[in-house]
């Protein structure tokens, strides 16, 4: 396996490392793994200017898949790391789906008074929708500036996320797609997404489908999340809900995330939900798991569906058991988790 | 005082007739009541096409404030009122400053584990941003099809909105605003925000402010909540928010807003957050709180802030001592609230 790895900025060369360290556990021979490191993020940017060349762009294309940490620092001004690198990624490598699990482990205390049984995936549309950079400001700086931001939205874009979060649904045990946009307001990309969900459904009979708009789905999320099984959304509700769902199944800590191109024409992109935090950089004091389950998510992807479920199970069996008030440093939870990945007996929770 | 009542479909009519009574309660002679109600809503439309006609919006210029029940039917394609009844009177009537409190009423157990209290006032743009209905579709029904939403965002709309949004924090103990907006992807509406806050802040030096971008404002409402005081956000940001603001202090039963004409050019316009809830509809199972905690935004609109705080102060009185497993049908809910407000005892909590 060839893996390119983002180490990134802050927390995320810790969390990374840790990641690798299961990595290694799951490969049965050191030789199967081709790693290589690319520096890219706010050190580099600083030294160099560069946020992303064409060069590097060619190389990553070479792997089997991207591991990224987090990208971001206080030093460098909002969006230019976001655009010029994590949102470029996404955009070149053609990451259209954003595939966003979320489950409540058993021994996670959510914020939410009713602990409820919450197994869920967002099928995150990655490559248009507002997301597509497309907008400008006239008059700048006068009383009579406009800025504008256009969403645009594809049949081609959505369909092909339509279908995987179908096939997905397929795969589960409850078949269940839930449309989230804000059809009654945003009539034109609503009038689509609603058509293509509904032409999916006629070739899905076995799945059910029903329909939120983003600002009711969000109350659901708070209020009874059980409910959702796969949901398909655009760009930017499903960056928002995304963020709900984490916060309702015990925080973004333990969200993972794969940015994929389901084509397979280029390499998918697996990173934890959190950012940077640079406020507990260097500390040793971040949570390794969702860079774990995003790799869980990678090598699923790559079809190890066995060394998958092994890290999830083990992940699983740590959340379980581990003493949450005190989950221990980055390298201890790691150190844990690589000891569970290897241990012959297998952990299902 | 000339009010004009849209009592609207669904449990609109029921809502509006217990807020009437509890503001029948503190109008000191009924002379001193112009009521007028328009009739507009799904029935008007299946019998007359008419969703709002211009000799009616003539007619509410001339009140002094509107009361909205609620729009909505499932017999009526999704959007057609929303879009033209809803929005379209917010746009005719200027209605820039949504305001939206959400404040966690002592008594009322909301969905998270961690009862903190909430006192926040969301001051959501109501005229522009990607709800101006700028969009279009290309090619429809071909697998080349296209459709944009364009967000229009102007120095002239977002100024109003944040000075009412300043002015508001300066007026509450913790003079706090936070923008939420997602400045680091939609970098053109975000810069016009971020300056106009930026502006803002400092013209009020008194006033605290931060930044959150949406997703992470979604997160902190459900794991710390308490933190907000005023927050300001654009039209959609401000849709999505409020719906999780409402849902952590109780749900959107609870929940009030006012669309203000803060230049008081045209009529503020009241509503409940919810809908028309027709599962629910005609069997006097609503609950009137959000409807008459509406009226109490329109008093304090108008000027009879004693008025609106005596309603306030009896809804949070019978929020602390009512039963909630059975809080009693929408007429007893009105009852009573109607009598806690005409009784002489001031009931503060
Ligand atoms: C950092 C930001 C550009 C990004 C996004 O908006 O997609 C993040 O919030 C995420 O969800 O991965
Ligand atoms: C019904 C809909 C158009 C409306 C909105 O999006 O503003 C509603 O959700 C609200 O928040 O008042």
């Amino acid at each position: 396996m060839r893996l390119a790895v983002i180490p990134g900025d802050g927390i995320g060369p810790e969390v990374v490392t840790e990641a690798l360290k299961v990595l290694a556990e799951v490969t049965p021979a050191a030789s199967d793994l081709d790693i290589t490191n690319y520096d890219l993020g706010a050190a580099r940017w600083h030294s160099t200017g560069e946020l992303l060349p064409e060069s590097v762009i060619g190389e990553l294309r070479q792997h089997d898949a991207i591991l990224l940490g987090a990208v971001g620092d206080p030093s460098v001004p909002s969006g230019i790391l976001e655009r010029g690198l994590l949102l470029r990624l996404r955009f070149e490598l053609d990451h259209h789906v954003n595939l966003r699990p979320a489950r409540l482990y058993p021994g996670v205390q959510g914020p939410l008074a009713t602990q409820s049984e919450i197994d869920m995936v967002v099928v995150r549309e990655g490559t248009e929708g507002p997301y597509a950079g497309n907008g400008g400001i006239l008059r700048k700086d006068t009383e009579h500036e406009i800025a504008t931001e256009v969403s645009l939205n594809t049949a081609f874009g959505i369909k092909r996320v339509v279908a995987d979060a179908f096939a997905r649904a397929q795969q589960r045990p409850r078949k269940h797609v839930t449309l989230v946009h804000k059809t009654n307001v945003l009539e034109h990309a609503g009038s689509l997404w609603s058509r293509v969900v509904e032409e999916a459904s006629m070739r899905h009979p076995d799945v059910t489908v029903d329909y939120l708009h983003v600002d009711a789905a969000t109350i659901h999320l708070v209020t009874d999340p059980s409910r959702f099984d796969v949901v398909v959304t655009d760009n930017l509700f499903g960056d928002i809900i995304t963020d709900i769902a984490a916060a309702v199944t015990g925080g973004i800590g333990l969200a993972a995330s794969g940015n994929l191109d389901v084509t397979r024409a280029n390499p998918s992109m697996f990173e934890p939900v959190h950012g940077s935090a640079p406020d507990i950089a260097g500390q040793g004091a971040a949570d390794p798991t969702a860079t774990v389950l995003s790799l869980s998510l990678l090598l699923d992807h790559l079809g190890h569906t066995e060394a998958a479920r092994r890290i999830e199970a083990s992940v699983a069996f740590d959340l379980a058991t581990r003493d949450h008030s005190s989950p221990g440093a980055t390298q201890a939870i790691g150190d844990r988790l690589a000891a569970l990945v290897s241990s012959n007996t297998r952990h299902e929770v």
